[in-house]
Formats: structure tokens, sequence, C-alpha cells
């Protein structure tokens, strides 16, 4: 019997208790050995709730008993959580998480407490929901060197998006109906600004190179000045806009980004629609490779929680190795990131084309029937920093959209 | 210093060798140590190839080499890779494969012959290619009761289809071409009888589900019978056909099929193009994912096997547990399993349609404009006994394909 204790009934912690509930005896059948959940650290009481009996309001409670061998945290946020995942490691407990802003800011310093105590910090669930990916990355792509990750790691933003795209509608419009049906919460910065996106590519990044990526230093733009007619003019060329978190090794050096790109059918990602996730990875020898599911989502989510549980379980006493150190990867300023770049501009192509091409040559136009009095046109490839030198020199510019095709 | 033996200097044993060689530095951190391959087994001499110096010709140097810790066994085929294998075990070394054909057939004794003895036998290679599928479903999917599998598995096929679709050619010149660009064998029965997908599915299922799926219990279809009409009717309805090899629980029974299915848009395998494969689950708690890859081709296989030879090496003399009992999954009987059914026929609608109605019930009907003298219609959901029941029953039947959606 390996006891364990849940910190936060909320959504996820809920639907951990319930994965295990469910599926108690196929999960002991993997664990080889019967896991019990002991206590749920809450504020709150749940009277009524199956729980109710196992319900603590003090963390010293768990802390001190010594039966606790596994504690899930998923309670988000950086305090307490912080707190009690180290008090938790350095009582003996190894601990599994949901929670992705900790990973992020803490992640090096809370695996080598449980690397130094043959323990585990295990976080699954931290990126893409219930995709398995962490571990994949960990323990399958253990042959190549990786030189990409391109995810769309928000399932908020690309429900918003796949609704603007299906429905014609605006922004506004689609996050209030992403928040009516509880896909966005009632403060949806985190999700549409790319916060959320900015930390998992971080932590995808780490492990994929071995050397810690910090959240701070990725240029992150989010999903709040698309526009329906953008999207619009992505529907013209076969593209879709994603906000894709992507990090990639050019020579010898690596550069991160979260921000809106558009695709087009060639891409794995384009038909990702609605809250769904996928992890496009790229590797020296293994090639292209594509994770796909529930980024989100109580049980989805509490799938790979469960699933870090049992791996938990199978190494207590025995760290499993992540290749993650405190060496920070130091990354390309984002002014010599090289993209191509959509601009859509007011005016018409026979007035405004002769000084678009003298300030950026070559570049693709479209129009769009209906949308008069602008058109958009995509450049070359060319350096982040000579694409806004270029852009300043313009009027009239309605927006701009990386391009990746 | 973790000496190996590469059993079969091919297309995929040279990949292994060349893989360690690319990545050294890479793969030594990740199994913490320095793997070095020490013997080449083949019958062919390779003067001037850099493991020239350590090609053997006789399995007893390497059995007989306590230095020896991990085989790989690229040889393929059941014999003498079978004995090869097991007298590997019984020696005390670790075994990993891309042998599909060898883990189907003995995967249930080599897996109880390498726990035994606290030693490894792993197959990640062997379905999927390079695409992480065994390790996920083994030690990642498991809060989950999986309900699931279906794949595009087999490279050849999946290219043949696409080629089809794309050019509008008929099979036997997407064969050729594909044979021209390595892409199927000079023999490719394996490949377009639908037997490497068995092979395969039979494999996934018996890890998913947990007890042993006989590869001779799978319906199985090829996709020979496949014409470019057929795949016309598929464009005309919005879908593409691809052979998918799937299991799938349905209450308390289990059904395994091999055969072309028409699947459309809302498929997330529908965009799976050329020699790629993907292999989508579900399980009870996650939901869907899907997996996405290079299924096959020399450096992606490698890369997968080198993956097993690396987390042989972070598990010498300590088993990883594989759930795969070599307690039968009787599978239901394939009369039972209820599709729908995609069926081409001679004649004209107004002539016999009353007659369809009153074998299948309602129907759909399709029309392509161009091909004249003929139409197809598509039933209902329905057990696949009735339908041939229901289709001896009808005259001048071109094609009939399973359609899932």
């Amino acid at each position: 019997m390996i006891k364990i204790a849940v910190l936060g009934y909320g959504t996820v912690g809920s639907g951990v208790v319930e994965v295990i509930q469910t599926n108690h005896r196929s999960i002991n059948i993997k664990a080889a050995d019967e896991i019990e959940i002991k206590y749920v650290l809450d504020l709150r009481d749940f009277p009524g709730d199956p729980v109710q009996e196992k319900v603590v309001h003090d963390f010293d409670v768990i802390e001190a008993d010594p039966e606790i061998r596994i504690v899930v945290e998923t309670m988000g946020g950086l305090h307490p959580a912080y707190e009690f995942t180290k008090r938790a490691l350095l009582a003996g407990k190894s601990v599994c998480t949901s929670n992705k802003e900790l990973v992020a800011a803490y992640g090096t310093e809370l695996l080598q407490i449980a690397r130094d105590r043959e323990l585990n910090y295990m976080f699954e669930a931290s990126c893409g929901g219930g995709i398995p990916i962490i571990r994949p990355l960990n323990s399958s792509l253990t042959a190549d060197e990786i030189d990409e990750i391109t995810g769309i790691l928000n399932g908020t933003t690309n429900y918003i998006l796949t609704k603007m795209a299906v429905d014609g509608s605006d922004f506004d419009e689609a996050l209030r109906e992403a928040q009516q049906n509880g896909y966005a919460e009632r403060n949806p910065e985190a999700d549409i600004e790319g916060y959320d996106a900015c930390r998992k590519i971080a932590i995808l990044s780490s492990l994929a190179y071995g050397s810690h990526v910090s959240y701070q230093d990725i240029y992150t733009e989010g999903i709040t000045k698309i526009t329906s007619a953008d999207i619009k003019y992505a529907q013209t060329i076969g593209a879709s806009i994603k906000l894709l978190a992507t990090s990639r090794k050019v020579g010898d050096e690596f550069y991160a980004m979260v921000s809106p790109v558009m695709i087009n059918a060639s891409n794995p990602l384009y038909s990702v629609q609605g809250v769904f996730n996928a992890i496009f990875i790229h590797g020296n020898v293994l090639g292209d490779a594509m994770f796909y599911g529930s980024g989100a989502g109580k049980l989805p989510t509490a799938s790979a929680v469960v699933a870090d549980v049992v791996d938990c379980a199978k190494h207590l006493d025995r760290n499993v190795r992540f290749e993650w150190s405190d060496q920070q990867l130091e990354l390309m300023p984002v002014g010599r990131v090289r993209n191509r770049f959509f601009v859509r501009v007011a005016g018409t192509m026979a007035a405004e084309m002769q000084k678009i091409r003298s300030i950026f040559g070559e570049v693709e136009t479209v129009s769009v029937p209906g949308l008069s009095g602008e058109f958009a046109f995509i450049t070359e490839k060319m350096p982040e920093s000579e694409f806004q030198d270029g852009i300043s020199q313009l009027d009239g510019v309605r927006s701009t959209i990386r391009v990746r095709f």
C-alpha cells in the first residue's frame, strides 16, 4: 500500500481523486502496489463528498506523516505551492504536479532536491495536459539531438482562434464564448497574452536541450490583436493562424518565441482544432514527430498526474533522472531570429507597392474580396530587427503576423 | 563503458551504428555511461567500412563474451532471430529489437525470460518506426484504461494510397513507383496485404489491454483491391482511404481488424500523408491522443532502437515491467463487429435503389461525375456478417470499403 496526499481539491485535484477511484484496479496493477489517497489538503471542507474524511487544512499533517510517500500538488500558483513542494521533498516524499508556473520558475531547484534524495519530482501534466510529452522527451527521444519543438500548448487560445476561423467572429466575441463554455477563465490574461504557453515551452525546451531556459527570456506575444480580417486573409492563402510556442536550434544557437503564426496544410499542426493541443518535435535522426491530444480539462490533466503517481510508485527511493541542468541556456536576441511576415496595410497596391518593394524587396501580395481599402503582403525570411526597421517606415500598417511556410 | 553487439548490418543495423556514432556525446550523457559497439554480426564482411574490425560471423562469440551487456537484434525474420534473442537473454544480456514479426510471435516468452532474469527485452522500433509509442503506452498511459488503438502503421501502403489520391494513379502504378523510390520492397506482400500492420496492432493491443493478442486472430485485409475509382468516390464525400489497423473494446469484448477504411477530416488520422505513420489512442480518462511521425526509414527506426539501448543501459540488472501477460485475449468474431460500409455497384440508382433499400434499409448514395454506369451507397452501422449476407444478394458489386464517420 502506497499512501498519497493531494494538495488542492480544485478541478485537477478532484480529477486526480476521480481517476484513482475509477481506474483503481488497473492503476494498482501498473503501480505493482495499491495506491491509497490518505489526505486531501484544502482550505475548504467538502461535506457529503467521498473525500470529506480525508480533508485536512494544515500541510504540517501531511509533512509529518511518514506513511505519505507521494504528494500530488494541484494547487497552482507559486506560493505556497513552492514551499509545500520543497517541504514534501525534504521530508522524503516524491511530488507530482500539474503546476507549470512552479515548474518553469523552480523546476531545476526542485529536481535537484529530489535527485539528491533519490526521490522524484514529476510534472507530466504541466505541458500539454493529458498528452504524454515530458516522459517521452526524457526517456524515449534519448537517441536524438532535438533541434526544434513547436507546440500549440494552450487550449483556450486555440479554441478562440478556431472559433474565429469557423464563425468569422471577432476576438472579443470568441473570448466571451470561450468564457461562457468554461474554456477561458474570467481573468484570461495568462492564456490570451501567451504567458501560459511561454512557461510550457520554457519547460519543454529545458528538457529537450538539457540546459535551463528561463521563461522570462522568451519573446512572448498573445493573440489579442488578431482580428477577423486577419483570419480572412489567412484563409485566402490556405492558412490558419495558431498561437505557436517554439524553440529552435539554429547553428550553435537557440531561440524561443511565443506568437501567433500563419501555417498551412503542410504543417502537421495545421489541423489541430479547438481545445486540442499538439507538440511537434524534430530530432536530428528521428526527423518529424508530433504528439496530439487534450491539452487541458479535468480528466485528461488528471490522467497525466496519475501516470506520474504510478511512475513515482514504481520508483520509490530511486530517482528517475531528468537532463535539465541549472546551467542557463543563452537565447539568441529576438532581433536576430529570421521569420517571414504577413503585413496588412491600408491603401491600394497601386499606390503602396513601390514603397513596400523598396523597403522589403520581393514580396507576395494578398487581397481579400470584400475587404477594400487595404491589402496585405508577405515578406521573404528576414531578421526580426530588420523587419521592425522596415515596418516603422510604413504608414497604415494594420497588423503583422509571422508566417511559417 | 557498456559494450553492445548489433545483429545484422542491414538498413536498420547500419542505422543503429550511425546514430550511436553521430550522437555519441548526448547518448552517453543520457545513458549515464559510454555505449560502445564491440561486435557487428553479419554473414558478410564490410571491407573499408568503419565497422570492418568489429564484424563477426558467429553468434557464439557474442553469446560467450561477458562484456556484452546489450544485444541489438536488427536481423528481421523469425529465425535465427528468435534463437539468438533467446540465447542472448539466457546469457544475461538485454535485447533491443525492431523485429515486429518476432515480437508478435514470441514476445510474451521473450519478455518472461527477461523478467525472470532482471534483464530487458525492448521493442520500441517494432511499431511506428521512430514514433515513441511502446514506451508511452507502457509507462505514460498508466492511469487510463485504453479502449481503442487505431493506427496507420505501414508507411508503404500509406505512400501508395496517398500517391493514388494525389495523382489519380492506379494501385499497380503507385506500387511500382513506391518500389522505384525504395518505399516498397520487391516482394511487397507483407505490406500491401496488411500482414505487417497486423503484427503491429497485435503488439500494441497486447500492451494496451495487458493480455496477449495473437496476430493470427486478427481479421486482415490489404489494399490491393483499392482502385482509383474508389478514391474518386472517397474524395467526392471529403474522405480519404487509409489502411487502418484497429482494436477496440466494445462493452466487455475486444475486436481487432486491419482493413482499408474511409475517414474524413474529423478524424486526426485523415491528414497523415505519404510514408508517415500515426497511432490514435483513446483512454477512458485521457480521451483522444495521437502520436505521429516517421513510421519507417533507416534513421528514424534506428532512433527508436537506440532509445531502447539507452533505456537498457539505465536499467542494467533491473527489469522494466511490461504488462503483457501470456493470457490470451479472446477476440470477438469478426462477423459481430459493427461497421458502416461503402459499396460501389454497377447500374443506375433508378434501377437498383429499391432492392438496395430492401436489403440494407436507409443508405446514403454517392455518384461521381464522369463515372457513369455505376454509383455507390453507404450503409448505416451493421454487423459485418449481416452486411456480408446482404451484399451476397446484390449483383454488380464493384467494391466494398469500411467507413468510419
